[in-house]
């Protein structure tokens, strides 16, 4: 299995909220981090619980899965309790087992553009 | 040339200001999207014109580019005038040709957590 078909696996995995394959995909020692709030959980028990524990009654779906090898990518659209979509991009990277070693997560959200860049772009 | 490939010769061709290099990775009706501000860029000269004329002192470094195929991701280093590093990534698509059909970009920022996970993460 390569980076896309282990992150497809993951994203079925955590929408089934099959924690036991979930966890299957891990690495023991697994790290996931993210940046945005500076927050890091280590080891798939952990992360795991993370994962099966997270608040709310959320449902995601994923948008994109690009990869080869060992590294890759996914960007998905995240709900919860209702509420509007959020994006979720990972970055993926594989052990030599093919199991899941880091997981660097990012969330971004709406923003107003800079001012200076108006006669670059439309609005949608 | 594969996604990986392109993606790493476009932020060769960015970093050098080597436009033509640049607008020659590029398909002549290429689409640039930023969702989170749902600003937009149609066709190559318009793409890059935004890329040459954007505002202030700007350096940047690739982090990660993973991919296979047409499709990937990157995720950079990026600063404006000596300011502090910012995260941009970018999903890429490619044509038939090779060439870059569809730029869709996120750009992050620090927030704090949200509360009820206290417990599940550390912070770092």
């Amino acid at each position: 299995m390569d980076a896309i078909d282990v992150i497809t696996a993951f994203w079925t995995a955590v929408t089934a909220r099959d924690w036991a394959r979930f966890g299957a995909l891990l690495a023991p020692d697994v790290v996931y981090e993210l940046p945005q709030t500076r927050e890091r959980v280590r080891g798939r028990e952990a992360y795991v619980r993370f994962n099966a524990q997270y608040p709310g009654d959320w449902d995601l779906a994923p948008i994109c899965i690009v990869g080869s090898g060992r590294h890759g990518a996914s960007w998905i659209r995240f709900a919860v309790d209702g509420g509007p979509d959020q994006t979720g991009i990972s970055f993926v990277d594989l052990d030599d087992a093919g199991l899941i070693a880091r997981i660097t997560d990012f969330w971004p959200v709406p923003y107003e553009p800079p001012p200076g860049r108006e006669h670059l772009v439309e609005r949608y």
